[in-house]
């Protein structure tokens, strides 16, 4: 499986290179006859044009890219990413286009890779993950003609195709049924503090809170990581009065923080009631299995990339939300300390 | 941020479109002052040649492919490939090359990647993962031209540059500490069977079962899924004598396999120990936390893309090993009904 040349073609067929570049290339200077044998035997020999000589043809780069800006142990771990790519994967299929994926230290790398793929014509477009308020990125990609598809939104996009899922939704999902269950006291673990869906999950837990007449949340930033986790869950377990119910930002803290509160002597859910978000195989996996927000990530990456072909292709830009997210209990939440809201009428 | 264009750069610099093309090719034509002056004026606008444009004076694509068969929920899950990655773009840095991306559903599938990707001059080599023996893909890759580094070996890929990792004498390590704690019954929740790796993990532990005197251990093969792991463990367990030790080939397998167990009633290390493959922040997170083999998986990445960029610059293969892999013991495992050996001198 050498690869193919123009030349092969050329003996294959018997004819000049330039008949076969004619043929090729849609030119005149052979007749149908001798073009359709010459594609033939292009196709025969799994000949195709170089992606470079397409590219200065077409434009065109035949990728989309996908920067990610987080620790290499959180990437190994973090369920969200591999299956956001799957989905990306899906939509391109085996087309023409491919996923051109990075991964960089802080922001400033981050647009630093944005300048210079789209410098090099290495991509024709990119998605964003990771949406902050007053995001620079959004800024410096509106800037450029760099096609862009936000993960995130639609508020903070400005203006940018963005796809995007009901997290304060998801969070009074997951709030209705700890206030059913008889929960006063919540603790919420989450993500970094400057990301827009942090901030709509808080606002949501918050809101939600007040309308059950419950105690005002308490909420612990975290980084993500197993460790920061299971240190939050320490924290807010060590207060008086310690919270009856945690809400986690992730799978892996939430898993962290049930081994963290099983070791400070607590049981789920007896004393402490446990709820993930993103449900994963790992949910299912430990004892308690824990209660999570469910949302369809593999869709995100459809959409994602299926938005981003469009833009692409010159479409005006459209904000989309996913399907809506929702509440899988599993054996992690039960009735709190007084008791469900029903046993209590 | 538009992408700037000779037109700018001879706009900008008050020459004609000619000579920013001279300057910018190191061809004659202009003066040495110039030239500097317009290099300095390319620089500071952030033009870059284009990729396609390069590709087609160097013949380099700038790229090199990683294609992944397994199924969206399991890439998604496994910690394994997001680690290796990371690995990769830690080597390629921000360096002229970057990583191409693509998940299949089988292997027809992915040799016909292989294919399109070389014919369209899309990459420049690619890193093969999941060797199996009398691997088609190792025939495929060896036959072109395109250059390959193979994840795996070094005796299944017929003189490939490869990366691999002493399976075997991690099983050694794992199969020594669970005799040292005196246990004689072994089950191995292995991964598919047609793998290398399995394969050598399977033959360490039967060979090193039998210097230790141990019973023949029971091995089943799953697909590397929570639930395949969850299912083989009840499996094992429902025999009699059942194993009182039980070593998962990957870490999800380890945690479902768990909960499995302790749902079955029994308690883990006291009834049953349990080592997993691969340590993770999962094997840390769970209780008890789980003792595991550890490998460094970005150094497979790192170590990988740097024998590939070797390979694509003509460089004669190598085969290399990665650093030794080592057992984290942690709570999981515990001594046996009999004891530990030396309680029983």
């Amino acid at each position: 499986m050498r690869r193919p040349t123009i030349v092969d073609i050329a003996k294959a067929a018997g004819v000049s290179k330039g008949a076969v570049s004619c043929a090729l290339n849609g030119r005149p200077g052979v007749s149908e006859a001798t073009r359709a044998r010459i594609l033939g035997i292009a196709a025969e020999l799994g000949w195709a044009p170089s992606s470079a000589a397409r590219a200065l043809s077409d434009g065109r780069a035949g990728a989309i890219g996908l920067v990610i800006d987080r620790p290499a142990l959180i990437l190994g771990v973090e369920t969200f990413f591999m299956r956001f790519i799957a989905g990306i994967q899906e939509e391109l299929g085996d087309g023409p286009t491919a996923l051109m994926l990075q991964s960089v230290e802080d922001t400033a790398a981050e647009l630093t890779t944005y300048k210079r793929w789209y410098a090099e014509r290495r991509v024709d477009g990119v998605l964003m993950v990771d949406l902050r308020r007053d995001d620079p990125r959004v800024r410096a990609l509106r800037e450029t003609g760099l096609p862009a598809v936000v993960v995130g939104g639609p508020d903070h996009t400005q203006g940018l195709p963005c796809v995007w899922a009901d997290d304060a939704g998801a969070m009074r999902a997951a709030v209705d049924h700890l206030a059913a269950l008889g929960h006063r006291r919540i603790g919420h673990i989450a993500g970094p503090e400057d990301l827009v869906h942090t901030a709509e999950r808080t606002e949501s837990l918050r809101a939600v809170a007040r309308e059950h007449g419950l105690e005002v949340p308490r909420v612990v930033h975290t980084d993500y990581t197993g460790e920061g986790g299971a240190e939050a869950a320490r924290r807010l377990l060590g207060e008086r009065p310690r919270p009856t119910a945690l809400i986690f930002d992730n799978d892996l803290m939430a898993v962290a923080g049930l081994g963290a509160t099983q070791e400070l002597g607590l049981s789920v859910p007896a004393d402490v009631s446990i709820v993930a978000w993103d449900d994963s195989p790992l949910c299912e996996s430990v004892r308690p299995g824990l209660t999570a927000v469910r949302r369809d990530l593999p869709e995100h990456g459809r959409l994602a990339a299926s938005l981003l072909l469009e833009a692409v292709a010159g479409a005006p830009p459209r904000h989309v939300s996913t399907s809506p997210p929702a509440l899988v209990a599993r054996a992690s939440t039960a009735a709190g300390p007084a008791g469900p809201v029903s046993s209590r009428a």
